[in-house]
């Protein structure tokens, strides 16, 4: 046949995406023979019973048949039709059209808004231009364009925390560039620490890598942890010091669970270090928060102090696939211009965001109590995201796959092995997501509890 | 900053996509400045008028809101609640839940009885494997999966149509790949011809470039040609000979005008001449045909006479962005199991299906007579896409690039250069849709008339 796997290149070939290698294909396979599989390898919310938002489902559907508020006169409260008046004017042809390249307008209007409102605290007056505003499908194809045009040589590197969300380590290979992983620290709570990152950095230096930027999960994934200002403080002199740009990875900005605990975006600490110099990606998502809308694949990614020219350069590269999926677009409009209060829609949406949100707070405490009282298990602190990432002690010899497929044959749960985010060498750890409802995740707890016991 | 314009790749700076390129910048600035502006420059029906077809956008209302089912009786025909009933009960999660990395398994089963279907006539009885279908954010993105396993170094060439669909050339160039043109025949109403795909192939080897695969686009796209099956076969022998995937563009296989004139896919082709040695990928999207919902980004990539393992790292690739937008998977599915008779939605849906093709073939036949009226512009017959390519005679020394921003700047018409497709050197041509309603196109034939007998 005229391809081949000799034809194809290293870099396909070795690009390696866990959260849905070998251990998940093996639970769709016993799924598929009737067994009964708990997917916590996923943070796939309306997989494991979470709904959407009435709000959001409404006007989405309306969206897609406006005529729908002609045949149905009390199928809809008031501002879900005037809400989609407004979608439905500002897109011009609805739905079904292509937008411009980086996205409708007024999309990127409200996104910049959005941000405006969220960083103008603490002595900042947070501006946005909507003009370097991308929507992208989800979060991933944002970083993808990203690094798209930081990867520029084979001997380009970006910074990336082990562990990490394997997008990164994906993506980096397939664009032909070289990863540099600088550990968190597990200890802290996975902050980041300035000595291991300069080491990362000189490691690179030595192996002749030039690095271009860090990418930054906060909140964590696969960690839980949830940055302070401090921590970002000391990583944005660390880009400075480099002539790094940073990724900031802000997709589970809505998921804080711990009181006291508040989501910094670099955005805002920039602007308050009046940081001019470090170019910024930050991207966002409807995939995670409490909305969980990962199938409609909406999301953006906003750039700062970046030249224009380089700004000219996103767009193009952005046209050559036309545009975001208008949907998502939509969907994302919804995010950041939610109903407010006095809105007939607003009181339901309200309850079903808190509902959620402390649904989400309590399964994290419960999964980090749970999975730190089984000996030879211990759990950092789960502040936000949507993640556990505990370390496991393993009998001597074994690995962390060998683990979670065991435990995948022997209890029917499917976890992802620590290997598939990066551990620092000699450790051990899984991912789970905190996502089941509680009585699934109780019997999650349980069976890893049984499971560790006695495994060897 | 961390990022200038001289830290980007030649493969970032040399993508070109004419589609979206500084012609249309200018459009929206004029229109900006309140100039009316007609735009030809892409193939975006709903911008241009055409309705979406009610059935399809009621099921994806109802699968957005299925409550919507329950709180309007009389909203809804019989079979759009049952076919949305079928969809949510078959995803089992819904629009809001990542789907498999391939895309929804009965989607992919209706697309594979969809392709035996279409394809087993003529002595075949075609069959497809769902396993070897992909859910693709419109056809670009399939394209773009297929060229990044092809293009493994930077000696590995794609064979591309001179003039072509922009995006081959921008993805080959961004993924470090190289173009190999070959020209298509203008004369014969652009089919391709034996002796110029040698002289390209020659060139290539000449050049040390390693040819993986030859780029076939039919119905044709900006040609309008729709190829015969004596062409079809030569191509495959071509491929054959030279050891070539064919990546066979399909997505406007629907849009065929000329009566006389049928699409043939290159899948049924390649079952007829019981030909396993050819890798072919094939192409479908719901943003052309009679659906038009270009804004939802739905499409499919399927694969043939590819070995298992090669499918393997497909199927990797595409789950490290996770999966296509499932809203534009549920249109996928509708494109490929519509109403049938019998059904209560079949006779609206039947007659919106009959009115906009038929309108489409009395644009595209109007366009080719009205340009061919106009001294100095010759246009081919467009029996298919949705794009008249005219040669155009030029004064000496001047461009079409200019032409086209002329004829933009003086007549409020946005159409692209054939210098963004490719064209044989020594020629001129611009691409059109044909997609304007009759009364804006009559003037866009007029304005060009106009433009073309005076601009120096």
């Amino acid at each position: 046949m005229s391809l081949q796997i000799s034809d194809l290149s290293d870099a396909v070939l070795h690009t390696h995406y866990a959260v849905r290698g070998p251990i998940v294909a093996r639970a769709q396979e016993l799924e598929d023979q009737g067994r009964e599989i708990i997917y916590c390898n996923i943070g796939n919310p309306q997989a494991l019973g979470q709904a959407p938002l009435r709000y959001v489902r409404d006007v989405l559907a309306a969206c897609e048949q406006p005529e729908l508020l002609k045949r149905s006169d009390h199928a809809f409260q008031d501002d879900v039709r005037e809400k989609t008046h407004y979608i439905l004017e500002q897109s011009k042809y609805g739905l079904g059209a292509y937008s411009e390249s980086k996205g409708l307008r007024f999309v990127r209007a409200a996104i910049s808004e959005f941000i405006a409102a969220r960083d103008s605290h603490d002595g900042v007056d947070q501006v946005s231009n909507p003009e370097h505003i991308y929507l992208t499908d989800g979060a991933s194809k944002g970083v993808q364009a990203a690094l798209r045009l930081l990867i520029a040589s084979a001997n380009d590197g970006i910074l990336i925390p082990i562990p990490q969300y394997p997008l990164y380590s994906a993506t980096i290979t397939l664009y032909g560039g070289r990863q540099v992983g600088y550990y968190l620290d597990e200890e802290s709570g996975w902050n980041l620490d300035e000595e291991l990152l300069e080491d990362a950095m000189h490691g690179a230096i030595k192996e002749g890598i030039r690095a271009r930027a860090i990418v930054v999960i906060n909140p964590g994934n696969p960690t839980g942890s949830v940055l302070s200002e401090d921590n970002m403080r000391m990583v944005i002199r660390f880009a400075k010091r480099h002539n790094l740009a940073i990724l900031a990875d802000e997709v589970y900005q809505k998921n804080i669970y711990r009181p006291g605990i508040t989501f910094i975006s670099f955005a805002h600490l920039m602007s308050k270090l009046h940081e001019r110099e470090v170019s910024l990606f930050s991207f966002h998502s409807t995939s995670k928060g409490f909305f969980g809308e990962c199938g409609q694949r909406g999301g953006y990614m906003e750039a700062r102090n970046l030249p224009e020219e380089v700004i000219a350069q996103i767009t193009k590269l952005q046209s050559v696939a036309l545009c975001a999926n208008v949907p998502g677009q939509v969907l994302t409009y919804l995010m950041v211009s939610p109903p407010v209060a006095g809105e007939p829609s607003y009181p339901l949406f309200a309850e079903e965001q808190k509902a959620i949100l402390a649904e989400l707070a309590k399964r994290a405490k419960m999964i980090e109590e749970g999975l730190n009282r089984i000996p030879g298990i211990r759990c950092q602190p789960i502040d936000g995201a949507m993640y556990a990432f505990p370390s496991i002690s393993l009998p001597s010899g074994r690995t962390d796959e060998e683990y979670c497929m065991a435990l995948l044959e022997e209890e029917g749960v499917c976890l992802v092995p620590g290997s598939g985010f990066g551990q620092k060498p000699g450790t051990a750890h899984f991912r789970t997501t905190i996502l089941p409802p509680t009585d699934q995740l109780e019997r999650v707890i349980g069976a890893i509890a049984a499971f560790h016991l006695q495994w060897r």
